[in-house]
């Protein structure tokens, strides 16, 4: 039975963020907790949205996040929600803040711990409640300004993903001129991540045609935007069209991901290396295609159609390309990953809830051999 | 600013039918009107229905829907309802009996008349409220059970539309059994209606590209399935692939409609000729698409793309060949209408809902030159 679920709100266009006031009166939301990390303040970026807002200057900020967010600083970050009496969040940053952000607003509406929601024991029906969230994307890549999941690493070291329609924020403010500054590397890892879960969702068995649309408009505007966006920042429209195929990659995977995730976030669980979840994905997406392609002679054909790639030609080939192209590295070895951590990988990859939505069986043998094929 | 908005909820599959139950207790229906035609009452299809709930046959039904819905059968299925103490309704049947339907719980919820409704003037504000709705088509072609809109044919003689979130079903069951026995012009009428919703949502220049996205699904399975569908209605796929073309069709067109539209409706309001709201569309859809290229290369390339049209190849002439080919109409001399009616239908072109997301403007003179080309 397909379910098609039209599930969120977004702003989008250049200057969106004006509309920040707005939609805090929207919502109910006077004294927001305002969750970012380091690097977007010392960017100027915190000010952008404080500036929209009286007294904007004033408002509790945890600015904490992690390069991938931990329990711990969910927790931390919770702690000060209650404290400054906040009554909403607003996530803005890449994934990790918008996710940690998510995490902060249903530990608020619903209670702890995190683990409680835990889908892998039937969790989500814990999610009574989420505080509302206005999420504001920094990048383009995540879409976790759209979508039902957040991804959290947790005190026992996995990589968890959580997922409920409740886990949307209620408003999405995507504004490019937020990425006119991103450098050119985190431009590529990110706007490779949003590329892959355009594909990913798209290859997704799930029955939603709709959202394979949706992926595959993203993918066309990504495919043609991401490498304009890497070489010259400031071109409006490419920020534009990156932003959009980040926001749709989202929407898409309401059908779950694949095995590049999977794998992805088993490797960005190794906090000694924190490792850079789009730069991953890009990495391990050529491997993963080749494996995927079997009986997908179709969904090939129009994902190549939306790539802008000739009839037959090899789509893990292109991917690879593009990545040498944008300065992505070109295998695991040189994001400095061994074999030697093979087995601090697979058994969390096989275990991952992405794994249920490739479209070809995936296990331990399988995982293995595609990394060994990454690095 | 791009306002991306994902809305509705629909259950979708063969045998879909048997959650009827579960969506009038979700909804709190226990006294629906099922709101029909009495073809389908003939044909069984309202049988299907009331099979599935207790006690279902002693249900109240309205099957007095006319082939375009007017306003007085809206009065009638309203007084209906309020003298059957209904809680809620039930739009069986193809666009007619679900935007009859859909206007009755607009009545039920809101007040009349329906001409306080019309956006014309700014009425979208007065849907403070609607009746629970659950549609379930049995035709693949208006999507209706998704979308925002309903039209009506007023008693002062104008096609209205009437449009606004509220009026989106707040149940939608699609079940594509209840196609399989359509007959073969009926199919190819409606799934045209399918296939000119997603052509002209696609090219309304509204930005919201992942409504983009659904319309190039909705086209690209619509394409290769109505054929099938119209040549062996049994043909279980094409059933079900024209109903989620259909389905697609309309959760794009929040994005607005063309030229094609405004021309059928003023065409449809004639009650004299009763003429079919698809058949009009597939017809009408060539001469709209040649006036609307200039401009649109890469649209209509993308258009040929979902179409598996040769690059370069006249989309107009490939809707003409289709129309041919499942045996419609290839003119509107052929569906009995004459130049002698243009002043009847000019006027009502120009100030159609549809006319202000045409891509290109399209004024009385550019109007009356269409339908020339048409007849």
């Amino acid at each position: 039975m397909a379910l098609l679920t039209y599930l969120t709100t977004a702003h989008f266009d250049f200057g969106a963020i004006a509309r920040l006031p707005k939609e805090m009166a929207r919502l109910g939301i006077s004294r927001p907790l305002i969750v970012t990390d380091a690097g977007l303040v010392r960017a100027g970026l915190l000010e952008r949205v404080t500036d929209q807002v009286e007294a904007g200057s004033s408002l509790p900020v945890f600015d904490g996040t992690p390069a991938n967010p931990t329990e711990k600083a969910v927790m931390a970050a919770f702690a000060q929600y209650g404290e400054e009496g906040c009554d909403g969040v607003i996530a803005l940053g890449g994934g990790s803040s918008m996710d940690l952000g998510k995490a902060v607003a249903l530990l608020a509406g619903s209670g702890g711990p995190l683990d409680k929601f835990d889908p892998a024991n039937k969790g989500t029906r814990n999610m009574t409640a989420v505080a509302p969230v206005i999420a504001v994307p920094t990048t383009s890549g995540t879409g976790s300004e759209v979508s039902v999941g957040i991804i959290i690493v947790m005190d026992d070291g996995r990589k968890a993903t959580f997922a409920g329609p409740k886990l949307i924020p209620a408003s999405a403010i995507c504004d490019p001129e937020l990425t006119l500054g991103l450098p050119p590397l985190m431009t590529a890892a990110t706007g490779m991540d949003a590329i892959t879960h355009c594909i990913e969702s798209f290859l997704a068995p799930t029955e939603n045609p709709p959202a394979d649309g949706v992926a595959l408009d993203g993918l066309w505007r990504g495919w043609s935007a991401l490498k304009r966006a890497v070489d010259d920042g400031s071109d409006r429209e490419a920020r534009w069209n990156m932003m959009m195929a980040s926001t749709e990659g989202a929407l898409a995977f309401i059908k779950g991901l694949g095995a590049v995730h999977s794998m992805s976030h088993a490797a960005g669980r190794l906090s000694d290396l924190n490792l850079h979840h789009g730069t991953l994905n890009a990495v391990l997406l050529p491997a993963v295609l080749r494996f995927n392609a079997p009986g997908q002679e179709e969904r090939y054909a129009r994902l190549r159609q939306a790539m802008g790639l000739e009839p037959g030609a090899d789509i893990a080939d292109a991917i690879a390309g593009l990545n040498a192209s944008i300065g992505l590295p070109a295998n695991l070895t040189e994001m400095g990953l061994t074999e030697a951590r093979l087995g601090d990988m697979v058994p969390y990859a096989v275990s991952d809830l992405a794994t249920r939505t490739n479209p070809r069986p995936v296990g331990a043998s399988e995982f293995e051999a595609l990394y060994r094929e990454s690095f």
